[in-house]
């Protein structure tokens, strides 16, 4: 029996959402030790030719599908933004077409764990969306953002980076959302149970949230919505 | 890398509800063994001032908001319903204001597991909503109860002891709940599939119930409503 | 301390809907090492009469109650179909009636684990469903069968045989399924986002999916329903 530990860090990323999927693993990857192997299986495209990677970073490991979604977090664990990538073969006679999670990726996963080798095959042809999850700017006093993700409690998480709120607007203040009026709030208790507001969140986006509620409800806004931020 | 064990406990606690997942941890901690660190995240006060506390019962420990939701659990297992609660001091100005499960609560729970010192601090006046999970009382033939929780089947939970229905009432008889004539049975399965029934279930409360179906739907109960319970 | 290692597999399970939990505890054990002890709860007979059991089989273990939930998981993995079954006796006086999982299956199942007899009483009239998960035949050109699961993606399973299909159509034929005219495809992005398909799954079943949709919401198909399957 193998000593790896295993832990499953998430089953509710949206259905086939790579840009959510690779939100969330930039997230959370930063917290685990070196010597993880991630296995990630957020796959539109399984069974067409696109490939299996591995992708190393820090002395972390993540395997899964060529589609995009391992390579923010990659980036975000290493230092200089630069990353190894190589090809995982495998043999599309023999596997399914429709679950490379079990079939190619989870296997993959499992012997890096226990120490096989697989860098015979580096590629620096990779998909690489360059996802900028703190893309967004501003054009005078207004920024158009995007929603990257709504998170399972209803809060707005866009591509604004915080800190570039925080440089035209202190804790307090009114924001211009959309046709909103909402409150820019250092927590989401600041204003009343079922009230709007906007904060900084803990990924360090700009956030549009409800205390005790759901702002992407409030706001009607769903991820890859257009997000208008306008400071006076 | 550390020895300890983690595991998932539930992730589907309703939103900021504090008596829900109160309940669902004091029902869920006696079955831990003795050294169990408890990390609870249910903290819609996250940010403010309200502080971080730890908690010590029966050598377990519970570490997460001073905002009421440790203390029910603490006191199931504690002998003489005596508790110990410590300070958990954080540097509000290097954590997050939105997200303490990640910042706050984590690393004092994983430095308590890994024997670390935490009891500098104590403290009498932490937060304690008295919440009585067996509060509800008879007054002649009826019982004003409230429901504490829904669970994922969708059984009505009340604040009303199951010993005292049985007092009262055999199985096979009929009680009235609100304005419906529910058969009490010792279980679901005593009533065709599809009807309700009310039981006392698994955590010895009086429960509103349909045999493969949801109570709450059936007699429209939400966690907080009133449940007016009538024996004849 | 044991040194069982505990993993959840799945908990959304359609509520008690046995054939459901059957087909994926059938898919899901092979992978499982020698040892392992499953612990099943899908019990809509809880507190009732019916019995709880244990079943081995290739030197797997499963426990949980005697509705036939187990019987299909345990024939996937035994060579021959055999299976052995014993009961496994429990105090309907100090156990709870609705939640057997808790107070008989999971201590049953850690006994199990750390190698305590359960084999004293062998029986044979256990109850076994005779579920079939690709039992759907053609008659002609036509197959009807019925819908085994609908997975989380949307995707609908049946249990028509993928190879019975394949003896009979080439991917890139068209199929009729019920009264739709759908490409039969080895994998869901052959065709546009949004469109429906049919392919043969992981399971080995023929399937009716929506690339990066729901099948079962495009063609109104839920477990049990029946399906028409034509090839001309």
């Amino acid at each position: 029996q193998s000593d790896a530990r295993i832990h499953d860090i998430y089953h509710a990323v949206p259905p086939q959402n790579v840009r959510a999927g690779a939100f969330i693993l930039s997230n959370v990857a930063p917290y685990f030790p070196a010597g993880t192997v991630h296995c990630v299986v957020i796959d539109p495209g399984v069974g067409t030719d696109r490939r299996a990677i591995a992708v190393e970073a820090d002395d972390q490991y993540f395997v899964g599908p060529d589609n995009g979604v391992l390579v923010p977090p990659a980036r975000e664990l290493s230092d200089n933004n630069e990353i190894e990538v190589y090809n995982v073969p495998y043999d599309d006679e023999t596997e399914s077409n429709t679950f490379h999670g079990r079939d190619v990726f989870a296997p993959a996963a499992a012997s890096i764990a226990e120490g096989g080798d697989f860098r015979d095959n580096p590629i620096d042809d990779y998909v690489d969306l360059n996802i900028d999850f703190y893309g967004a700017e501003f054009d005078g006093s207004t920024a158009r953002a995007e929603v990257v993700y709504v998170d399972r409690f209803g809060n707005v998480i866009t591509d604004l980076e915080g800190g570039k709120v925080l440089e035209r607007a202190d804790y307090g203040d009114v924001i211009h959302v959309n046709r909103s009026h909402l409150p820019f709030e250092d927590t989401y208790a600041r204003v009343p149970e079922g009230k709007p507001l906007c904060t900084v969140g803990s990924h360090g986006n700009f956030e549009v949230s409800v205390n005790q509620g759901s702002g992407s409800k409030a706001l009607s806004l769903e991820a890859g919505d257009e997000v208008e931020i306008e400071i006076e």
